[in-house]
């Protein structure tokens, strides 16, 4: 997916916010939004979100000292969805289609994500979740048939991680897939907004149904040339490829494979380019 | 009022909502975006958001050529609040408090501005504030006594207009003062957004019952700086100066002199900066 000209305010306030994390100082603040502002006119708007964003990532290491910025938040939004997840078990436990509630909390669980609504309280709109029915959330595109025949026949299954904490979610899905199957989980390879990592990975428990690997990728989004070859390979000979939040759809929409789409949509951009609603939970066989 | 650093995105949108006013060619909505990025650097935060605002107006002029750009929006909204006219006096009529309803009336006319929410749709807002009574629209900050107070003490009253189309609501409020009081009304001297210069004072009639003048000023806010000698007199030799809209409380509240202020808080940065809530009228005495 391209970059639209409204991302590129977005990308300001991304970096402000990042700067915020650090200190409080607003001469500093300033300073993230001059130096910037000054690589918009590098942007290419042929480019995708996730590049543009990984761009500004860089300005905030060379403006800041490379460090891992939302490293606090990450480690509140594990331990939060770790909380959860006995009730999401639960969720699955008493449902009529385990395997669609199970697709419902790891779509449900894209709504971490501190890049598109810095402000959110998670806790209470996970809440709203539980409480509305999942069945009444926006489902413009919900390929669940396709999905249910594609992971009935796959094998290796390559499942795409967005953020910290959401790992929590994917847990729950991935034990309801069948365990003679081989799932690899992918996370990203160095810091970036508050995209897992191995760590997350790690912390939520992933490893204990799932193999955890690097995607290599230092952008919120796995934009394969910057992800390594093993990566690569793998995208390209799984059976099955899932893929969670905007970031990874941005990333890979364009790419001539099928790959099961997981996000919810949290932007005008998103949801106009998808063709769906803004906070539609989409399930798309792209 | 000082820039914050939320106001920089929101420059960037207004510069790209003015390109897509005169072509839909992406390539020359990027290049705008890059020529306004670039001078994001010169920004300081310790000028007011329309010290800004006349920055971006000059780049625009500067990429686009000299023009009008709100030209057709400003004349549909004189038609439009010219057609609601009738209704506003005949509210006015049948109201308990005369002053006070017409009062209310040209702060909610405050709702017409493309600055900060473009794709309001304004008769259906209008329409809202009549179904809905203007006594339950929210009022931290309504110093009404005072502005009686003043209002009957004064005899020369500058009254500072902000967008077109508004002008029309100005002119009931203006319509309910003692006519023995002179009254001014001050717009812009050259096209700024969609903000009310002389031709759409006269379009709108207020003539009938104020002087008009321009104050000089080619910024959405009147920066005393950048304002006629004669309106500098004017302003401070005035009884009392009533002022319209963000952009003019933004440029004045730092000024000693006792202004009232009239307006509708549109963006969070404002409301936080003046102790209101978003969508909030304002009747404030500052």
């Amino acid at each position: 997916m391209k970059t639209y000209l409204e991302c590129i305010p977005c990308f300001l306030n991304q970096a402000v916010e990042m700067a915020r994390l650090v200190t409080g100082n607003e001469i500093v603040h300033k300073k993230i939004i001059d130096e910037v502002a000054k690589v918009i006119p590098e942007f290419s708007l042929g480019s995708t979100p996730p590049e543009m964003a990984r761009m500004i990532q860089k300005v905030m290491e060379k403006q800041m000292g490379k460090r891992d910025f939302y490293k606090q938040i990450k480690e509140k939004s594990n331990q939060m969805a770790l909380s959860l997840y006995p009730k999401l078990k639960e969720k699955v436990r008493h449902s009529q289609d385990r395997l669609l509630t199970a697709v419902e909390i790891a779509i449900a669980g894209n709504v971490i994500d501190y890049a598109a609504k810095n402000t959110l309280n998670i806790e209470e709109e996970i809440e709203k979740l539980f409480r509305k029915e999942f069945s009444e959330m926006g489902k413009t595109i919900f390929h669940y048939e396709s999905f249910q025949e594609e992971l009935n026949k796959a094998r290796k299954i390559l499942y795409l991680a967005d953020n910290a904490g959401e790992v929590a979610f994917d847990r729950v899905l991935i034990e309801e897939i069948p365990s003679e199957k081989e799932i690899i989980y992918a996370v990203r390879e160095s810091p970036v907004i508050n995209d897992a990592l191995m760590e997350d990975a790690y912390a939520c428990g992933i490893d204990k149904t799932a193999k955890v690997v690097s995607s290599g990728v230092d952008a919120p989004g796995a934009i394969l040339k910057y992800c390594s070859q093993s990566f690569v390979q793998l995208f390209k000979e799984a059976d099955m490829v899932i893929s969670k939040g905007q970031g990874n759809y941005e990333a890979l929409n364009d790419e001539r494979r099928v790959v099961f789409y997981f996000f919810r949509a949290k932007c005008p951009v998103i949801a106009r380019h998808a063709g769906v609603n803004v906070g539609d939970v989409v399930l798309m066989k792209g």
